[in-house]
């Protein structure tokens, strides 16, 4: 059989397609034949992974005869779907719809693609992707955790993930109501408070087309992400949010990132399962302890109990990351640092720097120097007397500023909380 | 040099000595042997304990030769002060007030010394006893934490106190203000409401004199503790509150016990150090945690993070004790279960019916028949289930009984808090 090709002229998209906002490397062909493949009926993710590994481009299947496909251990009548191209009057108009939506294509043979995601058992081969997509070579943190909070939870995750965010991290989540929706608002730029509150990076991952939006009244929230942060799916175009594929979702949510850190869940909740996959995925799996007479914090206790790390602020999670990981940190932080020194002088008055994922006021370096004068190279310094020294910051700053120190090597942290100076030039 | 003795005439303190309420196994003379190893002065726990390997019995230390005690590694000083006999003066003095506290000894060689505290590195030689000595016999489970508990740490050790002691542990603690003594009271059985709730066995261990009080607040529950529990101390009758003997105190809080569970405490808290006491002794260590926000939980969540047991409902300690020590609990149940269903019939209207450490309302005998008579031996039935079906019950009453009928064999828990019936004699 003659490899054969059905669908419409690629040139015709060509205008559409560029229209996104940041240049992307697949040509409107490539895009419209991975769509083909995203969209071809029967044809799993496993399978469609499978396939591609063995013809390398979507292209390659498409042009492939059905005996080849076959021979590929597809059925019959997956094979046929493909070969008929009846993929591609879908995946046009999934083309236009993107580019209406200003979604850029990622596929799994992308040097943007994340890099973790493609480790799992069952990476998507195809993500449609809103946004600052360099956010995907980033360092990730899923936080996650139940739709219902305690004021506590919504507190706590807040606080952790502009904390995390604040060390470079990445926040990823479902944009689900509740933890999801707090985890991402703290860290986006736009919603940060003036001071040392560093604005980060977040990623909310949909289980549904990333056009559509859920709950309806995080439509605003959509929007934000899709700007100052990256809106991802697997699901195409115009999929509505359908609860069973939340889970599915939550494979992606774990698998691009580091690790999962859970804040409040019941005891059969969704986050329990998104920590049972990350967990199967290798990933770390961290939890919030709470109150054993809150029932929402039943669920983190138990993943605790059953080898979670437990969270009490956001350096638990840094020290639990892979040493290489905790060098890329560290290497961003002193760039951040170091790049701020600059700004100071030459953007002061105009607002924030930022550095890859990573956004902080230029106020924390006046904060960076404060704290830098009162350390000592010689002597070391006690958390406490550091705090009483630096009136106007809160501990809580003070703690982030030694940390984003302490990773870019300018302190470094003794036993019972002591800092010492270890190199002059503050 | 001559074995000598300047004791007092031992005959004529041994009407003194045989006021107490319980036989003691020790003559009056051994029992003033006793003391004055205890009261030698410049002697330490280590060193006395040595001497008792060596020699076997105090008698034969005081009769031994200053040479003889030197080559034992004794000081010249105190191997002198030791063979002057200086000691007995005070000996007869704390044998007084010994017999008039109703106080009893418990040296190490003594049967009822509680046989885990014999394994600690520096055991003390002789205990102080008033009340319940049998509860020495028991199991143990340590419940510690701060003076100033949140309300949520003086409910929850309250819950798991009373919880554990329905499991038939004994609850050990140091009857300071908070978490100590929200701990005993919730298992005397004097404090009991009707119902369900388990009288239980309960340990104050004191770091002064068993005839002192500290906090004075705690007068009557001392009196209480020492009637319907037991208080033990190393200190001589008399000896005052001194802070900086609590910790020395501890090592037999935890010495005695299977485990340590710390309730609440702060960042540098004595329960950190009693947890660490026990780690090192090889006791288990469980925490029960609580809201990072909350300043008094952060001693718990930090023990779990560094490898302690999260404890979220009493089960979480009895699945972590050695399988001797589970069998041991269910033997007890399963005795109190056969006990009450002939007692109901017996004592009905009587109160409280008691197997050693162990006391259960004859209500529970009813609220057991009524769960057994729901549960089926062929098919599983939830937890929930059961809980809607038996009116009447609070859901921690019918866990409670689950657990008894469980450990007495009679009831087996299947996954997903389904429970069945493995008997059918209810």
């Amino acid at each position: 059989m003659q490899p054969h090709f059905t669908g419409p002229d690629p040139a015709s998209t060509a205008s559409v397609y560029t229209r996104s906002a940041v240049p992307d490397p697949l040509s409107p062909e490539e895009a419209l034949h991975w769509l083909a493949l995203r969209m071809a009926p029967g044809l799993g993710t496993r399978k469609a992974g499978q396939l591609i590994e063995i013809f390398k481009t979507p292209q390659a299947i498409f042009r492939a005869s059905r005996s080849e496909l076959e021979a590929a251990s597809l059925s019959t009548s997956v094979a046929q779907s493909i070969s008929s191209g009846c993929a591609f009057e879908d995946a046009v108009d999934q083309q236009k719809k993107a580019a209406e939506t200003g979604a850029l294509l990622i596929p799994i043979t992308d040097a943007r693609y994340p890099p973790r995601l493609r480790e799992i058992y069952d990476p998507p081969p195809l993500l449609y992707a809103r946004g600052r997509v360099e956010l995907l070579a980033t360092l990730m943190i899923a936080i996650v955790g139940t739709r219902r909070p305690t004021p506590y939870g919504t507190t706590v995750a807040e606080r952790l993930a502009r904390d995390l965010a604040g060390a470079g991290l990445t926040v990823v989540s479902g944009m689900a109501r509740g933890i999801d929706t707090a985890a991402h608002r703290a860290v986006l730029p736009s919603g940060l408070k003036p001071g040392l509150d560093s604005g980060g990076g977040t990623i909310a991952v949909f289980g549904y087309g990333v056009d559509q939006v859920y709950p309806s009244e995080n439509r605003k929230l959509a929007e934000q992400i899709a700007t100052e942060g990256l809106v991802i799916s697997e699901f195409p175009m115009g999929a509505p949010p359908y609860p069973q594929n939340f889970p599915i979702r939550n494979r992606i949510i774990s698998g691009m990132s580091a690790g999962v850190l859970v804040v409040e869940g019941g005891e059969y909740s969704g986050s329990a399962i998104t920590a049972k996959l990350a967990a199967e995925q290798n990933r770390e799996v961290f939890a919030v302890p709470g109150n054993i007479t809150s029932k929402m914090s039943w669920g983190p206790n138990l993943l605790i109990k059953q080898g979670a790390k437990l969270v009490q602020e956001w350096n638990d999670v840094v020290v639990e990351l892979k040493a290489e990981d905790r060098r890329r940190l560290a290497d961003q932080c002193r760039k951040q640092l170091k790049l701020n020194e600059n700004e100071v002088s030459e953007t002061s008055g105009q607002g924030q720097a930022s550095v890859g994922s990573m956004t902080v006021h230029p106020a924390a370096q006046g904060v960076a120097r404060s704290v830098l004068a009162v350390l000592r190279p010689d002597a070391p310094v006690p958390l406490d007397h550091l705090v009483d020294t630096m009136e106007g910051c809160s501990p809580s700053e003070i703690i982030a500023i030694l940390f984003e120190l302490e990773m870019s090597g300018l302190v470094r942290q003794l036993p019972g909380k002591n800092f010492i100076r270890v190199w002059a030039d503050g």
